[in-house]
């Protein structure tokens, strides 16, 4: 690709792929995200927040399926159902970029994809399209981008989403290019948002953004070509002109989806608490022990979890999701963190309060040296005192999920579930692996809107 | 304010801004950037272009005027109308952070105030807010902003026009304080779209957003409360820590829509043409000279206006608005750049082609001294050499339309006319300074909606 600037090089690699020209691992691992973020989504449109939100951009007799039930164009389920897949922090992450972005990639490709009537086949190329060029963006910028302040969620997130966009409805390469470049010029999203509602609304937001770039570059309207790499370009404004220019080579040779792969995440907290949370649950609950049996809970984590994990006594589901002491209560008492725990009745309960008090935790050097966070970045160590003053210990190097370990197909099924009754919704196949997943998407998406009505009010 | 942050003291003002409060002479200029911007607005949505942009969100049943006839959301109203606002680079420019403000922020006031009913006096109030919290966010940022490669209009636009959203959807200091931090944290848009369909598009993107943000927050969403200042805030990412804080303390006092003031152009080409296209007019085509009787004209221009006008060949409407030979060209034959010559069959004619090769341009050091930069910062100085070899000079220092040299009822009026002449509307009433300007504004809009549809598909 040398001579050819990034975004056109984007452009051209994302016009011309072929399904058969990803391999067949590639398509499973992209297919499981897609399904992953199915349940995340439904999930998240159960909740009041997200329903509040698609209150705000009623549904219409659009094409498209809504989390929240209903339907809508496609700029509007794109919104909703981006919030929705991203509301539990439930969804993939990547340690490309340091993101999440299934949430803004898989309602753009699941809303044109409906719109459109497109193939399986069709869906699953668009979203890997959309998935490498994000995380190849991302690469290019480095971590210096995420660690700067920028969400590279939404920033990043919003090129390939355009890209798959644009893919999806039939653009050709010289216009794949402009969207890529339009969807780079109007970028942003920073992290001030963590902590509160805008954090998933700017998935959201990305994802209906990248929707009307692409139509907006379909229709014939012109957008720049070089909004990457220009004088005025991305690297330059959202990266400091910091680039690893040659990763542009990489573009489907290394498929990052696979390498270094996704994190399905088994609990729906930062993904900083989860070696924790698994190690906790194998020695205590999976163990036999009850809360009474214990009297102290040492939890030894690297300085790059403890950055991380700062609510030591959190009063809100979002400081839950971001505190040790709750995980560790919830893994002793029910074996894991779940959806229904994120719950500020659930926190102030006497019996996860109980818990917590026994919970210390230390900064350990030894795993926050660099070969332990280049090989073990999130880990824990784990001591637990019993009441008669036996001690046992244990470490999770890192939790179930992480692309080395990925979830068995039984697990992925038995959380994938868990959204679904979470959503009221039943699982009518036990192979969700080999349905075909746009009309499985419909199908599911349907029962949420059959839902008795009290349901959407809650 | 001293101890607020930025957000929060932007927040304040504008949720306790009484009308009365506002100066009248600010009012007034006010209501005359609403009316010139709703002549912008009529005019680019005459464009075959900007149609091509509301055909792919048609028109809806909804409640707010479409520069394109019809009526639709007010979201849609705001993205379509923003676009048509700034298509032509007619609509007003302040020199506070190198800007369009008006264009993002009435379509967002017109929007609103039309979906709610507002009064006349209430959303003017809500476009001083809009404007003052934009441009005074952009002296905080300093020019340097621009220059880096931010295009200011979208991303300073962005944040004042969600603060006269949330105004006028009537949340309170709390909300708009987090509309404002959304907006803020949410912001992007880079220079790299200058010369594509991308520009407009921007301005009605922003003023979209700001429209949604704001509904976001109104219907009791959290955004964050600091996106400004804050650690990972607008002016970390967005400004490189640069940032004139004391600024802040002029809110309200000093009245930026006032002092310095905006530009109303006269012609819709770039600002840095603008005293050349006056002073060539005024020795030419208004001394009764015709093109035959020219053998040369010599345009002496600083530096700053030489860097913007680069396009000596323009071979579309965009470069001739930044080309100094076509300006000049215009003026000789028709006493000005008029809407209609932003066209390619204009550009090419002989007529045109003769004039522009008469045209020397040089850069001149004395107008490009510091001293001169402060007091004249676009100027030119004009030779004309006739074919009996006799010659004659001028100076112009600001072109008419600037603060300091505002257009006077009459000549603002007869722009306002040709700018809905150019959209096949009519002028019902004379006195457009008294009028009430929502219902104005409908009722032209009213007339663009009952235009034949062939006038539609041009």
């Amino acid at each position: 690709m040398t001579g050819l600037g990034v975004t056109k090089s984007f452009a051209g690699w994302a016009s011309e792929l072929l399904a058969t020209d990803i391999p067949a691992h590639v398509h499973q691992i992209a297919h499981r995200a897609m399904l992953d973020t199915l349940g995340a989504m439904l999930a998240g449109g159960a909740h009041q927040d997200i329903k509040k939100l698609a209150g705000i951009w009623p549904a219409s007799n659009g094409a498209c399926d809504l989390a929240t039930g209903g339907r809508a164009t496609a700029e509007t389920a794109a919104l909703i159902n981006g919030g929705a897949a991203h509301f539990w922090d439930f969804d993939d992450t990547s340690y490309t970029g340091i993101m999440h972005g299934s949430a803004v990639i898989f309602p753009v490709v699941l809303a044109l994809a409906q719109e459109k009537g497109a193939s399986e086949e069709e869906a699953r190329t668009a979203f890997v399209i959309g998935s490498e060029i994000t995380y190849v963006l991302a690469d290019i910028c480095t971590h210096q981008h995420y660690f700067r302040g920028w969400w590279s969620t939404a920033t990043c997130g919003l090129v390939g989403a355009a890209a798959a966009a644009a893919r999806l409805l039939g653009c050709d390469s010289n216009q794949i290019c402009q969207a890529i470049g339009l969807a780079a010029a109007a970028s942003g999203g920073a992290k001030s948002v963590f902590g509160t509602h805008a954090k998933p609304y700017l998935v959201g937001e990305a994802a209906q953004r990248a929707i009307m770039i692409a139509r907006f570059v379909a229709s014939g309207l012109s957008g720049p070509d070089d909004g990457i790499e220009g004088q005025t370009g991305f690297l330059h404004l959202l990266n400091n002109d910091v680039e690893d220019l040659q990763q542009i080579e990489t573009l489907g040779r290394r498929w990052r989806l696979a390498d270094p792969g996704l994190l399905i995440k088994l609990y729906p907290v930062c993904s900083a608490a989860h070696a924790a949370t698994e190690e906790i649950a194998r020695q205590t609950f999976h163990a036999g022990l009850s809360p009474d049996d214990i009297d102290m809970i040492r939890v030894e984590v690297p300085k790059l979890v403890r950055i991380s994990l700062v609510h030591d006594h959190p009063k809100t589901p979002a400081q839950a999701q971001f505190s040790l002491p709750f995980v560790a209560a919830c893994a002793v008492i029910n074996g894991a963190v779940r959806l229904q725990d994120l719950n500020v009745d659930v926190i102030q309960s006497a019996s996860i309060q109980a818990v917590m008090a026994k919970v210390q935790i230390h900064e350990a050097a030894d795993l926050s040296t660099p070969e332990a966070r280049q090989r073990f970045p999130e880990s824990a160590r784990v001591r637990i005192i019993l009441k008669d003053q036996t001690e046992q210990t244990g470490f999770c190097g890192e939790a179930y999920g992480m692309p080395e370990k990925p979830l068995s197909d039984i697990d992925f099924l038995k959380k994938f579930q868990g959204c679904l009754a979470f959503a009221n919704c039943a699982l009518s196949k036990q192979n969700i692996f080999e349905t075909d997943f746009l009309l499985f998407a419909s199908e599911l998406c349907a029962q949420v809107e059959k839902l008795p009505s009290t349901q959407s009010e809650t």
